[in-house]
């Protein structure tokens, strides 16, 4: 630890070590700046002198002079010339506790949805493609970059989404963005930019984007949300400049916009010079048949497709695009830009090489039927355990829905199946107007073994009869509390 | 290559490969797809049977159904119940063409300011850092994380701002973000969230802030700047709710803020429950003496100290920092996430790892030298070459300027030069109100090379004596036109 010095001038104990790399200078003042702050020299009280402080503590008289000229710049002491210097008025104070911030979801067993699992997550072969890229990326590339993204991952998408969700894609049309939180943020001011006033929504649908919508001075209309995807016919009837849709499958319903629905949605939107924004957020996913292209592919200058790796690699990546109608590109671009100056490099590049060598397709491959498992395994134990909840949604995606019969109200149910270690999440705040008819459960998948799908859904059955049997009979309720 | 089979059916011309990965039907939906979206099958064209162009491309009849259905979904094609199969009407159109996005900067030299010189980036080590997240996080790290940001980023970084700029960071109340354009445009919401209508901004000083405050519906004034910072005087005369500074080193005029304006700025901001914002986006460079200590430490309530990664490491990286006041901890994580869900997992860990093991010390240590030589080298140039020229704020950062005599327009100087292929930017475009006395020039050294310097001084030195000369002889200018 090496040897200490210590001295004591009016109250000030002072501490130096010798065979720090800190110059005494820089201790001495950090020592003062910590003694000032906490009020140990309280504002106001003299210093010593340079001379007696230096003797103090047997070091030259330069380094508390320098020591005190830092702190004087700094603002921590007050020196008039020729006179005596003092301590400032500093307003730090103590440092005030902070409540703790970190999520307190501490169930056993979580059925969250739209995580993916992420010790699924291909660390050796995306440290390849990280390695590549540090190895061998120009230099301007670690620099600020075209504000639509790097062209290689621009490249690399393109071609990919071309491929495997039927969009017509076309790198200069598109923007890489950090997720689609934030896609749909810039897709909202570019929106409001433009006139914009009105943006419908699926009800049920995303609650999230309704309050980035409010962020920037847009209204919000919800519009119906059946077994085939959004009522166009009900859009029609709003005033929306632009919705908000999720065609491969409806979150949370799952239900898959049907192929009138298409056409007509293109109309829509073609007719007036209206905005889709289609969400493309888990289309990777399919287990029974292939997925269904994209709406983008059949109206490019009218579709915002957005696309993310939050839910196909791992969400701590934070890698979104955007395929774009030409006339929105540039003013998309300069958002993102003036938004945080574009998305990691480092990370574009990497997932532009991961792309490219078919790394990412070779995920999915292998993820596909580790999802296809836990969901068929999700779907036997609600018939075996709950066969009276009739799950929605389940050909694709990382989670499952399902409405609760009227007399089951979710808060409740919920509530208690959290009291015993269970995380499963409601239908009804997804709704517009939260209400009779609106209440079911989202199941996720993503992240769940088998063990614990079935000792999780035997307690929701649980729980559910428990419900009932309170209904039926007040004096249980009563009694438990 | 494989074997082609082509077939035609009225005008349609499909090839399929057998020994392709993707399965016939996926072919063949491509295709059709491609087919319909350039207009080769137009809106209501009647397609082959099934049967008919099964038999013609030599598959099985289930190929053509399964593509059939596929295209019908997705909205392509349509079908009644025992009629034909038609094109449907897409909207596609050709792609237009889009304008090139891409920075057209292409100066042979380029003094622009901000830039750290990428070509020096620490990849190797970088990559070490990148390589131990990889191999050892923990997979919940992966995931979304704390809304501040990874705790051990938090951890490694509070220790590194008290030792290095005077702070008084504690991990429990800092925010990652992505840079500081990010993080300023989350602190315009938070203060627009607690009622806030004002924000007073140094006069010169940042352009695109003020943009960012409009955005988020803020108004901004401008405070005059002089050799010791902002005046806090005028500042104290708006009605300003927060003001953004670059006390370590203004930009653009590179002053100092003063001892005695520090302590009126924390006054101004304690009395009225009032916030300072503090850029200290360049301090780490400080060459004559060492670095003046942040505001913040001074007074961590009433200051948000804002840091970046973008000029020390790379501006590729998008890592910033926020240290804010207890009671606005919650509320800018909060907005953080709603923002973007967070900043790249891997990035924060991996810039934790680096700090933690003095990798950055050591990169600053092995640049700061680099930055001195060229900036030396520049203040030589610039006495040599156009003595008339005084460089301010030299003492610090990437940058210097200087102001231009009465009789030099900015604009005509800069265009001058740039037509000579050497890029050089003004200082009148960072007022608020640009014309007389605002003009100057801001010369960026990061990126130049001593030969650059140069050659480059040179060029401003001999068009600026043109400028002159064509002012006193217009005869000369109606000659060279």
């Amino acid at each position: 630890m090496g040897r200490f010095r210590t001295s004591s001038a009016s109250e000030l104990l002072v501490s130096l070590r010798r065979d720090a790399d800190v110059p005494l200078h820089a201790q001495l003042e950090q020592e003062l700046r910590q003694a000032i702050r906490v009020g140990r020299l309280p504002p106001g009280a003299v210093m010593p002198s340079t001379r007696a402080l230096a003797s103090q503590l047997g070091t030259s008289r330069g380094v508390v002079v320098e020591a005190y000229e830092q702190l004087v710049a700094e603002g921590y002491l007050t020196s008039r010339p020729g006179g005596t210097t003092r301590v400032a008025a500093v307003n730090a104070g103590p440092v005030p506790a902070t409540t703790s911030l970190t999520d307190a979801s501490a169930y056993r067993i979580n059925f969250g949805y739209g995580r993916p699992d992420v010790t699924q997550f291909p660390r050796q072969t995306w440290l390849r493609s990280l390695r590549r890229v540090l190895n061998e990326a120009p230099s301007e590339r670690l620099s600020y970059l075209d504000h639509r993204g790097a062209p290689e991952l621009r490249e690399a998408l393109a071609a990919y989404l071309n491929r495997v969700r039927g969009t017509a894609a076309n790198p200069e049309r598109m923007v890489v963005c950090s997720g689609f939180a934030q896609g749909f943020a810039l897709i909202a001011r570019a929106l409001k930019a433009r006139g914009g006033t009105t943006i419908a929504m699926e009800d049920p649908g995303q609650t999230e984007a309704r309050d980035t919508a409010a962020v920037f001075g847009l209204r919000t209309v919800p519009v119906p949300v059946d077994g085939s995807g959004i009522l166009v016919e009900a859009l029609a009837r709003t005033r929306a400049d632009a919705v908000l849709v999720t065609p491969a499958h409806q979150f949370p319903t799952g239900a898959v916009l049907s192929a009138d629905r298409r056409a007509e949605l293109v109309r829509w939107a073609s007719e007036g010079d209206r905005l889709v924004i289609e969400d493309d957020y888990d289309a990777e996913y399919r287990y029974d048949r292939e997925p269904i292209g994209s709406v983008q592919g059949l109206a490019p200058e009218h579709v915002i497709y957005a696309g993310t790796a939050s839910k196909t690699l791992a969400p701590g990546l934070r890698l979104g695009w955007l395929l774009v109608p030409s006339h929105l590109v540039a003013g998309l671009a300069e958002i993102k830009e003036a938004s945080d100056r574009g998305t990691s490099s480092f990370e574009q590049l990497a997932f532009a090489d991961f792309l490219h060598r078919g790394e990412f397709d070779h995920h999915l491959r292998r993820m596909r039927p580790v999802y296809r498992v836990r969901r068929d395994f999700l779907l036997r134990a609600l018939r075996r355990y709950v066969p009276e909840l009739l799950p929605m949604g389940a050909s694709a995606g990382l989670h499952v829905t399902a409405w609760l019969p009227p007399d089951v109200p979710e808060g409740e149910l919920i509530e208690r199946v959290a009291a015993r270690g269970v995380g499963i999440y409601g239908l009804a705040r997804y709704h517009a107007a939260p209400g009779p008819g609106t209440e079911g459960l989202v199941f996720g998948y993503g992240t769940v073994s088998e063990a614990e799908i079935d000792e999780g859904i035997q307690i929701v059955a649980d729980e559910l009869s428990g419900v009932r049997e309170e209904r039926r009979d007040p004096r249980t309720r009563a009694a438990a509390t």
